[in-house]
């Protein structure tokens, strides 16, 4: 984790910033957003409590919210807007961006929808009306209408015209999308094909035949892989009938990579919910716990199979005390490899690595991965109790090597069982098309404590014949 | 988890051309390049394994490398390249990008890369030289040097004509960097700027001033999370003289987002060292061991520290054995909620969204947390102990409260511990430039264990009075 104003030129650091809105002066905010870079603005924002967040708001100058609603959370834009005159409303609504708008009036509550609706101009209001059909996740709530397109009987003269009207509006003019007379996509130019040839050369000899696309309804996740994959600067977004709609660019693949990481790592440690718009500052007690009891709750009574499991096993552990000593040990192992596993695998899915073929080659290498890690540490500990083990600890009148048994191969059999586990379950969760990561997780936690109790205590049972 | 095939228009999908690589016909293969996306070929390629990736290599063409070479494992190219003669070598070699150029050079033995560099055009041979001064982590390690830059002094006709030399070379057109006679960094320009003005415009006049720009030896992570901050498309980086040097483009920062995100989930699930360029079914089982086996030993034999604590409380323990049927239910309490506000406050620094100042409040947030969720399960399993047990297991001449209080008590208690534990060793390990995730996970794990063990044998030894 780099720190991040060391090395990099900036003109406002992120602290100075943060100061400026706490002073709440209007002055001083406008003053700093005439320097700030709103990618730093956001990051200051992430710095305060909803509260303080709110007191900075109501102090924002109009002209400022204008320049930073792209980067502001759509609720902290909504909050600021409700209370500013129709006027400087309607200003700060044409500065957003077709996608941050989108999201801004589907936060909104929908009775009070039609009143920021009709404050955009005619264009505008199509496009959101356009956009607003599609869910928040999909490519087609991410993507952006504003693109360049050219239809494919132009010459490189005719396609420059064309872009000079539209290049205030476009988001990306460095890929432009050719289409034909349905808006079908037939490929893509860049803006250096059209700079660098001569005027009547028809843009078909120049364009790059590449039709790669995304449709409206795919998962953004889906999309920004696309992106990633093929190194593009904008993916192409077609509706049902083929035609070209939109294209979602790449920061938003970044801004989506970034979320759906946190999801999943947030989803393996048994955090729920949507982490929505809010960074962890800006999280209120409330909502944290919201996000954190159900999976604690849950767990907590399944772990009362594993302590049911130790009360079957009293006699065994009454008898042989020392037992205890290692149970920790072997319970641990289990969790451990067991979400090394998971981890691999999960993440391994979320990379698109794994194809729907390599289930077995997946178990299979995680047999031998838990067997070898398995003996290795059953060997490690076993050695530990025959020679490290103080003499005080033994139990009387057992030969040591029957603990050393017990522990190395209870030790193998938890780790091997574990990895399994960690492995075979974000499969299955898959195959049933559910999360893995979701289910994965607190399953395989439950699973390993109790496989380890039952596997050291009952081999315990069985080899020093308490019945 | 997206269903990749399904929604999006790609030529060849992955499956067919892993079908055409296992078939080890090289007209199949040939056949094939022509339609497959180099990005599609990546992943055909991470579901071989090792000896299977080989035998597919031995039977590349070479215009087929050249092609694929910069989506390949550079030692899947340095394993073809050694078997190819040497014309075919320097036609692979020239195909190559120049950080992929880089990374190659990086990969083959010292002694070998001599005859590799000769092979070089003059050009790429200082290119390739300049960059491999740089660790592959940092951000001179990673960018490229053949963007487009131009004098502060030109008009837009003249900045032109520069530009139309270097078009075929330069990776990314539609971002210019203007630089003064030192290649000290003064802004940028889109082509768009230059496309549409007229030709005896200076180019100063529409330049953005806009100077953000990373050092060489900074951290690719933080190249990457400025891309992101910025919305950049390629960011400007600078040597020790302030010189511009090279840029990171956006599909660079998406690729060092899905490292870092898989590195840090890794981390967390503490499995050790460097993932290097191979997928999971890539990677042998041997070398998984690897990578596993530290952190699962180093765990097992901290776990001893709770085992040890059990026997401390034997008495305790073998006097009410009920206690044991709440045992795991309380560690793996901690275990959820530690590794919970872990998860937390290790991503919300990865996403920059903590400052240095913050420490406490993030404390103070998890202190808030931790009290809450712990009151609320102890109150929930407290009541499941009155009212649910049944009363086989209740020991007997005791008032059931007293183990209603010992249990919510206990969970409580370690809840809370736990949470502060998982709140504050990621920010101590930062504050001693240690890697949060890295020394967090296994600590936690082993702390609250620990702590676990001595808040409720503890808690049950004060109040049920074995002493």
């Amino acid at each position: 984790m780099p720190d991040t104003e060391s090395t990099s030129h900036i003109p406002v650091s992120v602290d100075e910033i943060v100061d400026a809105l706490r002073s709440q002066s209007p002055d001083r905010i406008l003053a700093i957003s005439k320097q700030a870079h709103p990618g730093d603005v956001e990051m200051a924002f992430e710095r305060f409590d909803e509260v303080a967040r709110e007191e900075v708001l109501d102090k924002l100058p109009a002209e400022v919210l204008s320049e930073w609603a792209d980067y502001l959370s759509p609720g902290d834009v909504e909050h600021r807007l409700n209370s500013l005159p129709k006027g400087e409303q309607r200003e700060v609504l044409e500065s957003l961006s077709d996608d941050e708008l989108v999201d801004l009036l589907q936060e909104i509550e929908e009775e009070d929808r039609p009143q920021y609706i009709e404050l955009l101009p005619e264009e505008k209001r199509i496009v959101s009306e356009d956009l607003m059909r599609f869910p928040e996740e999909t490519a087609g709530g991410r993507m952006t209408m504003a693109m360049a397109t050219v239809r494919q009987n132009l010459t490189v003269k005719e396609a420059l015209d064309e872009l000079r009207c539209i290049q205030n509006e476009a988001e990306l003019l460095s890929r432009i999308f050719v289409v034909d007379e349905n808006r079908k996509l037939l490929g893509k130019l860049r803006l250096r094909d059209l700079a660098f040839n001569t005027w009547d050369t028809p843009i078909t000899e120049l364009m790059d035949g590449d039709q790669t696309c995304v449709s409206v309804l795919a998962d953004q996740e889906e999309a920004a892989q696309m992106i990633a994959r093929y190194d593009l600067v904008a993916l192409p977004v077609v509706d049902e009938n083929d035609q070209l709609v939109g294209v979602i660019t790449h920061d938003d693949a970044l801004e989506i990579m970034e979320e759906e990481s946190t999801e999943d790592m947030e989803k393996i440690s048994g955090i729920g919910g949507d982490r929505g718009d809010l960074a962890y500052l800006q999280t209120s007690v409330l909502s944290h716990i919201k996000r954190r009891f159900g999976w604690v709750l849950v767990l907590a009574f399944l772990a009362l199979i594993s302590g049911w499991v130790l009360l079957k096993y009293e006699e065994v552990l009454k008898a042989y005390f020392t037992l205890a000593l290692y149970f920790p040990m072997i319970v641990a192992a289990g969790g451990n490899t067991g979400s090394q596993a998971a981890t691999m695998v999960i993440r391994a899915m979320s990379l698109g690595e794994l194809g729907s073929k390599e289930f077995g080659r997946v178990l299979w290498k995680e047999l031998r991965v838990g067997i070898l890690l398995g003996a290795m540490l059953g060997l490690c500990v076993a050695l530990q109790v025959e020679f490290l083990l103080p003499d005080q600890f033994m139990p009387e009148g057992i030969n040591s090597l029957r603990i050393v048994g017990i522990v190395g191969f209870a030790l193998t059999a938890q780790v091997m069982t574990s990895t399994l586990i960690g492995a075979l379950l974000p499969q299955l969760a898959k195959m049933g098309r559910l999360d893995p990561a979701v289910v994965a997780s607190p399953a395989i936690t439950t699973m390993v404590d109790v496989s380890g109790a039952i596997i050291y205590l009952g081999l315990a049972k069985v080899m020093l014949g308490v019945f």
